[in-house]
C-alpha cells in the first residue's frame, strides 16, 4: 500500500495575488506571472505554458507569460483582459494556478487531421472548449486548418452550426416569420441592409437585424449605420425597438450570439483562409441564434470578391440550402455582380450618405446600391409569403418610392436613440485618370486597403468616393475617386500605398 | 497626374526608443509598444498585428503586444528577448516599426492546405521565411497540421530536408566516413549514445555527436551527458574534442544546426501531432547539417512509445531510407523493442549511472541498456566499412568488454572539461506491488511525467529508479520502482499525480 498523506500537497499554497499590468495580450487568455515565484518554480511552468486558473470554484486555461523583471511582486499576478469577465474576480483576489488537464477534444481535432470525420458529440465538444477559451492560439489555428475549404462534409457542417447556436444565447421572437438578409463578404460599399430592413419592416414583417463591425474592410453594416443612429442597443432595447417598429439595425457585439464563431473567425482571419464549412456554419449559426427563420444570402462573385466564380457560388448556395433546411430555416440565395464596388462611398460616413440618397428617392443617388437592395428585399418579401412569387420586387420597389421606407427608416433611427447626419471629410483628394479610354477593371481589395490608410472605419468621415463605373468612357485627366480623410498624415499614408501599388482602375483603349 | 511629395510620409518618425521590460513571451518575436504612442495611432495597430521592426538596415517581423499603463513611456517600445540577437539593437537604441507585408510564402501552406503539392522553391521559401522568424505561431500551426501524418509525399519530405538544411550552418569534416546514430523518441532511460560514440571512436572511426536536451521527457541525452562532463561546447571546441579523440557527445543546441526545425518542433509539440515527413526531414537535416555520411537510426516500437506498431515502424523506415539515399547519406534503420524503459534509471543522474555501469562492465550494469547499445553499435561499424556484414555485434562487444570504450569514453569527458561523478538523490520513495502475479505491461508515458513532476531533468538527480521488467514474476509489497527527489515537495507532486492516475505496471496473475 502507498501512504501518501505525509506528503499530500496543499493547494491552498498555489495562490497569488491579482493586480492590473496593463498588457494588451489580445483575445488571448493570458495569466502574467513572475518566473521565480514560487508556482512557476514548484509546477516547472515554462514560457507559454497552458495553466489553469482558478478564483472562487471557477476556472479557465490562460497561457502563461513570465515576468523577469519587477514588473509584479513575488506573491503577485496578472490576468489578460479578456479573460478576467470569465472568472469574475476583482484587484487583489487571490487566484490559485496549476498545470492544466489536457484539453480533450483536441483528440478530435487531431482525428480530423488524420482524415477521419468528425461525429455530432466530437463537434460539440470541441465547440464547447473553444467558447469557453480552452483552445490556445495553435490549437485554433490546427482546428481552422483542419476544416478548410471543403474538408468538412455536410453533417459535419449542419453538426457544427448546432454546436455554434448551443454554446451562445438567443433570441426568442415568439410566433411567426422572422426575417434577415445576409451578405457573403468582401465588396466595398455593399450596404444594403439599411435599405433592406425599412423596406421589409414597412411592409409589417419582422426584421430584428443585428449587424457586425468592420474587422478587416473599411465598414461593417454597424458601423455605418452608427453615424446615423446608435447601434450599441441591450438586448431589452432591441426588443423594443422591434416591437415598436418591426425592425432595428444594431451592433450584434453586444449581444453575444455566437461566441465561438467570434473565436474561429478571428484566427481564420489570421490566416486568410477560406473555408466553405466554417462560412455556412458561422452564417447559419448567427441566423439561428438571432431568433431568424426566413433569410435571403446575397452572394457578390467577382475576381476580387470573395467568391471568385460562379462554380464556387453554385457549391456553396447548395451546402447553404442544404444545411439551412435540415437547420429548419428557410432560405434563399441571390447570387448577384461582385466585380465593383457597390454604390459610390467606401467608409462609415460615404456609405451612409448613399444609403440616405436611395432611401429619399434622390435623383442622384447610386442605382447599383438602389438595385442591389431591392434584389434581396424582393425575395425575402417572397419568401415570408407576404406577396406570391415574383411579385416581390415590384411590391420592394413601391414601399421604396412612396417614401414608406425611408419613413421607417427615420422612425428606427428615432426609436434606436436619434437620427442624426453623417460628417464630411475636410481633407480630400481627387486621383485622375491618366489616359483616356474604358474602365476595364476594379480591384476591390486594394480600393478598401486604402480606404483604410485613410482612416475608415474609425474616423467615420474618412474613405472613398468612386466616382466611374465598369464600362464608362472618361477623359484623361477626368476624376476616377477621391479620397477622404479626416487628418493629412493618413491621406498620406494612403497615397504612400498608392504610389507603390499602381492604379486600382485598369482603363483600357475603349472601341 | 499624382503628385503625392507634398504628403509623403516621413518615415523617420516611426521611432521608438528601445528598453527592458522584462517579460518573457516564450520563442515568438514580439514588440512592446504603448497603445497610445505615435505609431501604433498613425498605423492603427490592433493587439497582435504583425510588425516590421527595423533597426540599422535589418529587420523582423514581430507581433505587437500593446500596453496600456505606465510601463513604457510614450516614445519607448521593448523586444521580447529571442528577438533581440535577430536584429542587434542594444538598449536605447531606435527601432521603427511599420505595418508588415504579407508574408508571401503563406501562399504555398495554404495552397497545401487546398490539396496541392508542394514544389522544391514553395518548399524553401517556406522553411525561409520560419528559420527567418517571419511566420506567427498560428501561421506555424497551419503548416505544421497542412503537413501533419503522411500529407507530404516523398518529394516534398527530400525538398523539406534540403531547405531546413540551407537555412542553418553546417560543419564540414573534411574526408571519410562521419558516423552517426539518432533514437526516435518516447522511450525513458534510453540513453544508448555515450555508449555507442566511445565504441566507435575507439575504433578509429570519427563521431562529432551532437545531442538534444529534454524538452518534454525527463532526460535529453545532453542532459545525462552533462551530469559526467560539460556539453555545452563551442563549435571550435567541438572541433578540438573530435580531432583529438575521434568523438564528442556535445548539447546541439549551441551550434544552430537546423533553426526551421527547432521552430516546427515546439509548435508541432504543442498540438501533439505526428507527422511522418516533418520527423523525416528533422532527423536527416540535422544529420546532414552536423556532417553525418553513415547513420543508424533506432525505431523503438511500443503501444506507449512513439512508434506504436510494426506497420508504423515499416512506413516510416521506407521513408527514412527513400529520402536518406537521394540526400547521399548510408542509413540502416533497427528496429527495436519499445514496450518498456531501458536500463533501470529515467532522469539525467540515474541514466548515466547505468551508462557508467555498462561502460565499466559492472556485472550488475543493465542487461537491456548495453544489448542495445551494441545492436546499435554494430550495425554502425558494418556501415562504415570497418567490419564486413554479420561482424558488427561482436566487434562492439569486444570493444565495450575490453575496457576500450570505457577508456575512450573516459578521455573524451576529460577533453570535453572533465569528468565527474553522478549525484545521487537524498529523498527516495519506494512504490510496491499491490499484489503478486507477472509484470505484464509499463506505460512508459506515465513514468516518463512521474519523473518529470519528481523534478527531472532540472533536477539532476531526481527521476525514478525501475526495479523489474516485463515478464518478471513478483511478490506481493515488492519494490517495482524508487521515486527519487531534491525536494519534499517534487515527490508530493509525484506521489499526487500516482494516486490520481492509478498503476504504472500492470501485474497480473502468472501461469
Amino acid at each position: 500500500m502507498i501512504s501518501i498523506a505525509a506528503h499530500k500537497h496543499d493547494a491552498s499554497a498555489n495562490t497569488l495575488r491579482l493586480r492590473r499590468l496593463g498588457i494588451d495580450f489580445g483575445d488571448e487568455f493570458a495569466i502574467f506571472m513572475r518566473r521565480d515565484c514560487h508556482i512557476c518554480r514548484a509546477e516547472g511552468f515554462s514560457a507559454r505554458t497552458r495553466v489553469e486558473v482558478t478564483y472562487s470554484g471557477r476556472s479557465l486555461l490562460a497561457t502563461l507569460v513570465r515576468v523577469t523583471s519587477d514588473l509584479l511582486a513575488d506573491e503577485e499576478a496578472s490576468l489578460s483582459a479578456p479573460a478576467r469577465p470569465h472568472l469574475g474576480p476583482s484587484a487583489g483576489a487571490l487566484v490559485s494556478v496549476a498545470h492544466a488537464d489536457p484539453v480533450e477534444s483536441l483528440s478530435h481535432v487531431r482525428a480530423k487531421i488524420y482524415g477521419r470525420s468528425l461525429d455530432k458529440s466530437s463537434v460539440h465538444e470541441i465547440i464547447a472548449d473553444i467558447a469557453a477559451g480552452r483552445y490556445s492560439e495553435v490549437a485554433l489555428s490546427a482546428f481552422i486548418t483542419a476544416v478548410a475549404e471543403r474538408a468538412l462534409n455536410q453533417d459535419e457542417v449542419f453538426y457544427l452550426t448546432e454546436a455554434m447556436v448551443s454554446v451562445g444565447s438567443r433570441l426568442d421572437w415568439g410566433q411567426g416569420p422572422i426575417a434577415d438578409k445576409h451578405s457573403v463578404g468582401g465588396l466595398p460599399g455593399n450596404r444594403t441592409t439599411p435599405i433592406v430592413v425599412p423596406i421589409i419592416a414597412a411592409c409589417g414583417v419582422r426584421i430584428p437585424k443585428t449587424s457586425s463591425r468592420a474587422i478587416t474592410s473599411p465598414a461593417g453594416t454597424a458601423d455605418t449605420m452608427e453615424v446615423l443612429a446608435p447601434v450599441d442597443l441591450s438586448v431589452a432595447d432591441m426588443r423594443r425597438v422591434v416591437e415598436a417598429e418591426g425592425g432595428c439595425i444594431v451592433w450584434g457585439g453586444a449581444v453575444d450570439l455566437s461566441p465561438a464563431d467570434d473565436v474561429l473567425v478571428r484566427v481564420e482571419r489570421q490566416l486568410d483562409l477560406d473555408s466553405e464549412g466554417q462560412l455556412v456554419a458561422s452564417v447559419l449559426s448567427k441566423k439561428i441564434a438571432a431568433g431568424s427563420t426566413h433569410i435571403v444570402i446575397d452572394l457578390p462573385v467577382g475576381p476580387t470578391a470573395k467568391i471568385r466564380s460562379a462554380a464556387m457560388a453554385k457549391h456553396l448556395a447548395d451546402v447553404l440550402e442544404l444545411v439551412a433546411e435540415r437547420a429548419g430555416l428557410t432560405l434563399r440565395v441571390v447570387e448577384s455582380d461582385g466585380r465593383q464596388p457597390v454604390g459610390r462611398g467606401v467608409g462609415p460616413a460615404l456609405e451612409a450618405r448613399d444609403v440616405l440618397a436611395v432611401l429619399q428617392n434622390d435623383p442622384q443617388a447610386p442605382l447599383s446600391l438602389r438595385q442591389r437592395a431591392l434584389s434581396l428585399a424582393g425575395p425575402l418579401l417572397e419568401l415570408v409569403g407576404i406577396v406570391g412569387r415574383g411579385e416581390g420586387l415590384a411590391r420592394a420597389e413601391e414601399v421604396l418610392r412612396s417614401g414608406q421606407a425611408w419613413k421607417k427608416f427615420q422612425a428606427i433611427c428615432a426609436s434606436q436613440g436619434g437620427m442624426r447626419a453623417p460628417p464630411i471629410a475636410d481633407i480630400r483628394h481627387a486621383i485622375v485618370a491618366q489616359r483616356r479610354g474604358v474602365v476595364a477593371n476594379i480591384d476591390n481589395r486594394l480600393l478598401a486597403r486604402i480606404a483604410k490608410l485613410a482612416g475608415a472605419p474609425s474616423a467615420k468621415a474618412a474613405g472613398i468616393d468612386v466616382h466611374v463605373e465598369l464600362g464608362d468612357r472618361i477623359e484623361k485627366s477626368q476624376p476616377l475617386y477621391t479620397i477622404h480623410a479626416e487628418t493629412r498624415g493618413e491621406l498620406a499614408y494612403a497615397l504612400e500605398f498608392l504610389a507603390r501599388q499602381g492604379d486600382i482602375f485598369a482603363v483600357e483603349e475603349g472601341p
